[in-house]
């Protein structure tokens, strides 16, 4: 995916200094690694991989051809889940930043997701690059509010808010610490 | 996927005389047939099948393996995809039913998303069967409001709210009537 991202688009991510730069995901443990959205360990899933830009979090992705709604055009769901995780791994990026401390540091900060919200603003065109850019709202206790916005060419095409809470410690995978 | 949700969960699904049903989306025209989520001729897709069960249409989906979020669980944009086009699938189905007209007639009647609401209420587990179950808030104009639950044996695991609209003229695929 990354590969064909940087043929088709043109658009691997790097850093200022022209460096490929880690994503918030990267830094998740490989236990914490199978999501379907944003798992790098998960061959079937999206992979998607979020950053910071400044204030705002940013991710990209490029739809497959068969990842349609009406012919033509984007599928909704995939923009929800698009939204889902770039929420979530921007929360965990933004605690540590709060905190201080590096991503991937412990305690380790992983979120899932409470609620979300998508309103589709105009049909989005297959073959074009998705862009995805989170605000956070809101952090407080073990939860996080991460507004979003999907941007194609410039225009926004859907809005959408993640509210994001700390992973249960029940939920952790066994044998992890 | 209907063969091995046959096979896996023993849920293909019948009407009472034990006949297989039509699905909602299986009225949808070929040209309108490609939706990754419900779409029956793509592949690739979830191919999401909505039914009727009195005043509530229903919709049941095996997760695959590799559908996951936190290793075990659920990814929640699967949730939120099933809950999206089970809502658009209903919105169409609904205003066949108050016309008193038969699905699939002319004018044909499909809708899109204009927003979509998912709370997770609980992690669901993987391995089991997902059941959501739509109900019609509203329906006025070209716009059909649908409330949904997901249901793993027996509990209520998410909510959600789907706000459908009339497909625009300007989206119908190149030839079709």
């Amino acid at each position: 995916m990354q590969e064909r991202q940087k043929e088709v688009y043109g658009t691997k991510r790097k850093g200022k200094n022209g460096v490929s730069r880690k994503a918030f995901q990267d830094f998740y443990p490989d236990e914490l690694s199978w999501c379907y959205g944003c798992g790098r360990l998960n061959e079937h899933g999206l992979r998607i991989k979020s950053y910071w830009d400044g204030e705002e979090s940013v991710a990209t992705y490029p739809p497959e051809s068969y990842h349609t709604a009406i012919p033509g055009y984007v599928y909704g769901g995939l923009i929800a889940s698009l939204i889902d995780c770039h929420g979530t791994g921007t929360a965990a990026a933004a605690v540590y930043r709060v905190e201080g401390r590096e991503m991937g540091s412990q305690p380790l900060l992983r979120f899932v997701t409470a609620s979300l919200h998508v309103d589709y603003l105009h049909p989005v065109r297959l073959g074009v690059l998705l862009e995805v850019r989170g605000n956070v709202k809101e952090i407080r206790g073990r939860k996080v509010v991460v507004s979003a916005r999907v941007i194609v060419e410039g225009e926004i095409c859907a809005r959408g808010e993640v509210v994001a809470v700390r992973m249960p410690e029940d939920m952790k995978p066994e044998g992890m610490v």
